[in-house]
């Protein structure tokens, strides 16, 4: 851990925007989207810097900065030690901003500021003490961890005692699952199928995955013509074989009636879930969704803002995978919070990557030796792989274990630029 | 209707601040708080002026502010009767920007900035029109109505035919109702009882409103110290009388066992409602909260959102009374999409009053002449009334009905700045 300690000296914000190509595809709703992160930059007092990022669709972006540097003050002066012992407290003062409350709560753009915030200590905290942030998390005692969590409004479901009892129990059987490490974890492959493919580039793409060792592949559906998602459906299904899984991603684009209607259009495919049917916020009508299309199961997550928010569509049996996302939720220390209130629901975390991966490696490697979440495969989208100082190594179509100290957050260029400075 | 077209020829966004004094009081989340108004101007080529307010308390203001601008240009060279024929399409174009739609989707500082602008719209469609908000909606056919909203993802339970039959429906006894107009309706005190207001305060307070003519009262709660808030519970009580309602604001600041025990705690005073007991994204601690404190009655809406959430609510029993706020839904438009649906749950409406009830004493008439909704009282707080051009006329405990032609959002200081460009 060092003798010197590591005190945040300044916070700066960076607006970075990556074009798309436009090959890239996109989804039903984010057309004309650019992929940009809103960065956070720690600056301490022994070189080194702790990297947040949360993802955006263009415009935005900017507005997340500002937010983060208005957020900021707080960070400045903090020894990185002392701050992370106490971080579910300082999470909660944040979140709880009596001026910029207003503006969510705890949902929205001050939200992403606080994920992309979070996400920089963490990094920077991992690597202070020279070790990747999974491993990091996995060192710490289980009254550490909980203290990292802001639990409030859990109450009624997990306590802080519940909490620690979920880590406590699996101590003893850690050894069991700690053979991921080397054999790494299946990633799934979003980029075969998005909505603006034509039939012959979903195909091709869908060979190529397959050759390079993917499994299980997501069409992005929700389109207007409901022929056109059901003959891809078919098509995907037919060259993917019965051995891998196809899951349907319909970016909310579906009212209740309709998801009903196609869900069972689409029954013969035997999609592994169906993503994001309709509106985020309507947990009614995902329950009633779910018990309707069974047994298609229910994939969530990328657009929960809060904890509040999933202990309410778990409560209402609405979700059957909790697509958690440490850059839509306040950062890592939220998504551990999500992580063990699936685990009380005996739901499994299949993070959303807004961070294209990065950090949730870590957090899959960690929600699997420690809270014992079944593992399954993560999310693979290679957009930004190139912008990543230690961009994810996905080989044989499985995640491999990440060495490099730190949550994987630094970009290429603001690292090298930052070098002489 | 003039001959003449209105076109929208800029709109500006107007950061306009408000200490406030000390003596103004604050409640257990938001202290240190300024009032603060996102404000959107509508520049049109006939020297009318569309005017949009949405609440803030601090620093989130510039960011409403700045994300005004980003969405404006889709208001640019619009004309606005055509605008508004179809605004419930064009909101949701609006709503559903393929970038911004990230931050939220449906909340947050954008959802403040559409509110901002709606309302900028409905101001300028009124003006124009050379009568007061009221008047405007009033003479509407059920159809042109129900073609201002976004009613998607409403689809279960109100499609666009079930909304036009519930303005239909009470056509025919709208006379009944329009007394209203020359009586007014009663207001409600939500400033006797802040939170940092010693005993003493309060009860000078209450003795004031007493004799001003209001009948009923908000105290603030939610304090870490529960027996200071059963004791200042009872004194209010012992001031009101039996005659006076007594309403309970706790901001959010109970955990749901909390809320369970402090609302048994209060049964004694006969609270005519709790609100805002909890987080409120919670629907199903409040659904519990509900059914464990009746005859308890819970109130909520001023940090809900968008309609979906408020569905959400009403489809589980965990709500009785609606504070639907068009500065935090997605402005008048939003508003009435909410009025609707809690027409068609059987739930008074008794909206919160970002904008100091400017707004809401017009669409209060509405409600309950176009839609039949009971009327109750509105909420009455006069911090901000001398920066408005035409602010509220309260008399006698009760809100006159407004006769000059828009929103009355126009604030004193611009409209005066304005005069001389």
């Amino acid at each position: 851990m060092g003798q010197t300690e590591t005190y945040i000296q300044s916070v700066r914000s960076y607006d970075a925007r990556y074009p798309l190509p436009a090959a890239a595809g996109s989804d039903a709703v984010h057309t004309e989207s650019e992929y940009c992160l809103a960065v956070t930059r720690l600056i301490t007092n022994r070189g080194l810097m702790g990297t947040g990022i949360v993802l955006t669709l263009g415009e935005g972006n900017r507005i997340v900065c500002e937010i983060i540097e208005l957020l900021a003050s707080a960070l400045v002066g903090k020894e990185i030690e002392s701050l992370m012992a106490g971080f579910g407290a300082f999470s909660r003062s944040l979140a709880d901003h009596p001026q910029l409350r207003w503006l969510g709560p705890h949902k929205g753009a001050i939200h992403l500021a606080l994920a992309s915030l979070t996400n920089a200590c963490f990094d920077l905290w991992a690597k202070v003490r020279g070790v990747p942030l999974w491993r990091l998390l996995l060192d710490l005692t289980p009254e550490e961890l909980v203290a990292l969590l802001d639990l409030s409004y859990l109450e009624d479901v997990l306590t802080p005692a519940d909490a620690r009892a979920l880590l406590n129990r699996p101590m003893a059987t850690r050894a069991d699952r700690e053979h991921v490490l080397k054999s790494g974890y299946p990633g799934y492959d979003t980029s075969v199928g998005w909505f603006g493919y034509d039939d012959k580039k979903v195909q091709d793409n869908a060979r190529r995955a397959l050759d390079q060792g993917f499994r299980a592949f997501k069409l992005k559906v929700g389109s207007r013509d409901a022929q056109r998602d059901i003959r891809r459906a078919h098509m995907l299904r037919e060259l993917a074989g019965d051995q891998c899984l196809v899951m349907l991603d319909v970016n909310q684009q579906w009212t209740l009636p309709q998801a009903i209607e196609m869900c069972r259009a689409l029954r013969d495919i035997s999609p592994y879930w169906v993503e994001e049917p309709t509106h985020p916020d309507d947990i009614a009508a995902h329950r009633q969704l779910a018990r309707a299309i069974s047994p298609i199961r229910v994939a969530l997550g990328e657009h929960v803002p809060n904890r509040v928010m999933f202990k309410n569509f778990m409560q209402a049996e609405a979700v059957h995978f909790i697509q958690a996302d440490c850059t839509r939720l306040a950062g890592v220390s939220e998504f551990l919070a999500v992580t063990l209130l699936a685990r009380k629901f005996d739901l499994p975390v299949v993070p959303h990557v807004g961070d294209m991966g990065q950090i949730h490696q870590h957090l899959v490697l960690f929600n699997h030796i420690a809270v014992a979440q079944p593992i399954l495969f993560l999310e693979y989208i290679p957009h930004l792989r190139s912008k990543f100082a230690h961009p994810a190594q996905v080989e044989g179509g499985f995640y491999r274990t990440p060495q490099t100290p730190g949550a994987s957050t630094d970009l290429a260029e603001l690292t090298q630029g930052e070098k002489g400075t």
